[in-house]
C-alpha cells in the first residue's frame, strides 16, 4: 500500500463520484458510484446519475472558446471558475438525489471541461490540452478530495492524451471469453478493441471520428429551437443518406491516419460540420438527409476503423456507449453494416450508456488515489505509463 | 501521520526543488531545498539557486497574455506547455548546478505563470485566478512529484489567493522577541507582519501596492535595449522623484482599501505605469527622474500601508526581499522614510532575497505533502483554511 493517497488506507469500498463534460457540452454528468478496492479485480457499481445542463450563456462561451474564439485570460480564468461551480453543483445535486451524505463521499474524479486539445501531430508547433475546471475549485466548494486534469501529463510526455476510457474498459469490461470492441459515441467516437483474456498490451483503442459531434451542430443549425440533438435519431431515420457526400468527407486525412490518434473540435468541429451541409445541399438534401447523412458518416467512419486497423474477423461483439447509443439511426446503420455481428447498447454490461464516461472518470481517479498507472501508453502514444491526474485534498 | 503524502512516510528530510516565475516574468527561479520534517519546527536550508530566463518569445507572449491580449483557448493551452517545459529545465538546470540527482528529489512545489488573478472584490463578475504550467506536466517531464495551483482553492471560497508567502514567513520567519515586517518587493510589494511570538491569528499581510512592476515597465520602455531592469537602481538613483506626481498616482483607491486585497496588472500593470510617466513628462521630467518618481510611488505606498494598517509603534525591524531588496534607491527611499526602524536585506535571515519565493513554494509543496493547512485564512480572506496546492504524482 505504498502508494495509496492517506484517507484511503485501510478502506475496502470507496463511495466517490465522477464528473464529466464532454466536447458537445450537453451539460455535467454526475455519477455516484460504489467500488471497491481491489487492484486486480475491481468492481464499480453505480448508485445514482443525474445530469445537469450548464447555464445557456455560460454553455454559449464554452462553445465559442472550444471553437476557437478570442479571450483574455482573465475570461479563460472566469471560465474556468464557472466551470468548478457547476460541477460542483452537479456533485452536489447527485448526493441530494442520492440522498447521501456529501461529507462521506471519499473522493470526486473530474474530467473538467476541454477547451482545447491540440496532442503530438495534430499540426500543432506545441503538443498541448486544456481541461478548465480546476480540481482545486471542485475540493475546495465540495470538501471532498478531488482527482482532475487527466490529460496534460500524457500530453507533456508524447501521448495524445486520449483515449483514457480503454485503460477502464480494459479494466472492468474485459471478456474472458469473447473479443470486445466498447465503441463510444459522444462528440467524438472512440473504440476499444479487448481480445478475449487480453493482457493490457493487447489493447487497441483510438478516436474513430466524429461521434455526434457533426449531428448534433447540423441538427441545432436545421431544427432550432428543438432541443440540443435529435431524441432518439428521430429526424435522421427519416431522412436518406446520401453515399457521395459521405465518401467525400471521408477523405479526410483523419480517417486514414494509423492510430494512436485523437480527434476534438479541432478536426471535426463546425467548419466540419458545414462543409458537409454545403456539399448535401449542393444536392437539393433535404434538412432531414442531412442529418441521415452526417449519421451515415459517423457510422461509416466507425465501420472503416474496425475494417482498417482491428483485427480482420476478431470482433465478436460491439457494445455502444454514449449519447450515441440513444440514436437508433445510428444503431440501426451499424448493425446493418457490421452484421452479422451483434451490436449492443452498455447497458447490458451493467452501466447505462448516459453514465459510463463519468464512471470511468470516478474509476481514473479511484487509480490515481492507489498510485496505479492508468493510462495505456500503447493507445495515448506516450513515451511511458503514468499516474494520470492531479489530486486536490479535500476537507479530511 | 494519517495525511501523509505516501512516499514521505518515515523520511525525516526532504530534498526538494521550489519553481517560481512571478508576474514581472524575468526569468524562472529555482530553488533546491533541504527541509526537515518537523511540523512545529521547520527548517529550510537553501543548496542552490538558479534562474533561468524564458526565451524571448515566450516572455513578450506571456506578458501580453497577462496584459489582456486576445487569444484561443490553443493559444492559452500551448503557452501552459511552454511554461511547464521552461520549469521543468529550471529544474533540471538547478539539479545539474548542484551535482544533485534529480531522481533524488522528492518534491517539486511549482507556482506557475500567473496569468489572471481576478479575486473577490476586483470588480471581476466571477473570481478567479490562473497560472498556468500544469503541475501535471511538470511532473511527467521531471519524473518528481510536483505541488502546483496553490491559488485556485482558496479564491474559489472568497480569499483573494494572497499573498501565499505569509504562511512561509509565519512557519519559517518569526522571532520570539521583535515585531517584524517581512517585505517582498517584487513585481507587486507584499507586507507580513509578524508581532513577537506571534501566534496564526496575530499575522497581518496584504499586497501593499506595485513592487517593482511600474518601475520596471518604465525602465524598459525609457532605456530599450539595456536590460529588463535598472540593475541596482543606478538609474533612479541619480535621478529626482517628483512629489506631486507620487500624491498624484497615490490616489488610486487600492491604497487606501482595507486589507485583505491583492494587487496585479490589472491594478498596476501597463496602464498604470503610462499614466505615471504622462503625468511626469508633463512636468519636464527626465528619463531619470520619471524612474526616481516611479520608485519613490512604491516607497510611499508601503510605508502609507504600515502607517495605515499596522499598529502604531509596532515595527522593529523590516527584512526587505524581492528584486526591490537589490535596488539601492528603493532602500534607500523605505530607511529615510521608516527611520530609525531598521530596513535589511532578508539575506540577513539565510535566505538570499533572489531564492525567497521559490523556497518558499518549496515550503509550501512539503505542507501540501503533509496535508497540513498552508494559508492563513485571515490574510487571504478565504471562508476556510485549505490544504493549498494539487498534487500531481512522479515516477515514485
Amino acid at each position: 500500500m505504498h502508494h495509496v493517497w492517506p484517507s484511503l488506507v485501510g478502506k475496502d469500498r470507496y463511495t466517490c463520484v465522477g464528473l464529466m463534460s464532454g466536447t458537445s457540452m450537453d451539460g455535467v454528468d454526475a455519477a455516484l458510484v460504489s467500488m471497491n478496492a481491489s487492484l486486480e479485480r475491481p468492481r464499480v457499481e453505480l448508485l445514482r446519475f443525474s445530469s445537469a445542463k450548464y447555464p445557456e450563456s455560460l454553455r454559449e462561451s464554452l462553445a465559442d472558446l472550444a471553437a476557437g474564439a478570442n479571450v483574455t485570460a482573465e475570461e479563460v480564468a472566469m471560465l474556468a471558475t464557472s466551470v468548478a461551480v457547476a460541477f460542483a453543483g452537479a456533485f452536489f445535486d447527485v448526493c441530494r438525489d442520492a440522498k447521501a451524505d456529501a461529507r462521506a463521499v471519499d473522493f470526486v474524479g473530474s474530467h473538467g471541461q476541454t477547451v482545447a486539445h491540440v496532442p503530438p501531430g495534430s499540426g500543432s508547433p506545441v503538443a498541448a490540452t486544456l481541461q478548465i475546471g480546476p480540481p482545486a475549485m471542485i475540493a475546495a466548494l465540495t470538501g471532498v478530495t478531488t482527482v482532475g486534469d487527466f490529460r496534460s501529463g500524457d500530453v507533456a510526455i508524447g501521448g495524445q492524451g486520449a483515449p483514457l476510457a480503454p485503460y477502464c474498459d480494459y479494466m472492468l469490461r474485459k471478456s474472458d471469453t469473447a473479443n470486445r470492441v466498447i465503441l463510444n459515441i459522444g462528440g467524438i467516437s472512440n473504440l476499444t478493441y479487448l481480445p478475449a483474456g487480453a493482457s493490457r498490451d493487447d489493447v487497441i483503442a483510438f478516436d474513430a471520428g466524429p461521434g455526434n459531434m457533426v449531428v448534433d451542430t447540423l441538427y441545432r443549425a436545421l431544427f432550432p429551437r428543438q432541443g440540443d440533438y435529435d431524441e432518439g435519431g428521430a429526424r435522421a431515420s427519416v431522412g436518406a443518406a446520401q453515399r457521395n457526400v459521405v465518401e467525400r468527407m471521408m477523405r479526410h486525412p483523419y480517417f486514414a491516419a494509423a492510430p494512436a490518434k485523437s480527434a476534438g473540435h479541432r478536426e471535426f468541429g463546425p467548419p466540419f460540420a458545414w462543409a458537409l451541409k454545403t456539399a448535401a445541399e449542393s444536392e437539393d438534401a433535404s434538412h432531414e438527409d442531412i442529418l441521415a447523412t452526417a449519421v451515415a458518416l459517423t457510422v461509416e467512419s466507425i465501420v472503416d476503423a474496425v475494417r482498417r486497423f482491428l483485427p480482420e474477423g476478431g470482433v465478436d461483439e460491439v457494445f455502444v456507449t454514449g449519447g450515441g447509443a440513444r440514436n437508433r439511426a445510428m444503431l440501426a446503420g451499424l448493425e446493418g453494416a457490421l452484421a452479422p455481428m451483434p451490436v449492443r447498447a452498455i447497458d447490458e454490461l451493467g452501466i447505462p450508456a448516459e453514465a459510463k464516461e463519468a464512471v470511468d472518470f470516478a474509476f481514473l481517479a479511484r487509480e490515481a488515489l492507489l498510485g496505479r498507472p492508468n493510462v495505456l501508453r500503447g493507445v495515448t502514444g506516450a513515451s511511458r505509463a503514468l499516474v494520470l491526474g492531479t489530486i486536490a485534498r479535500g476537507s479530511e
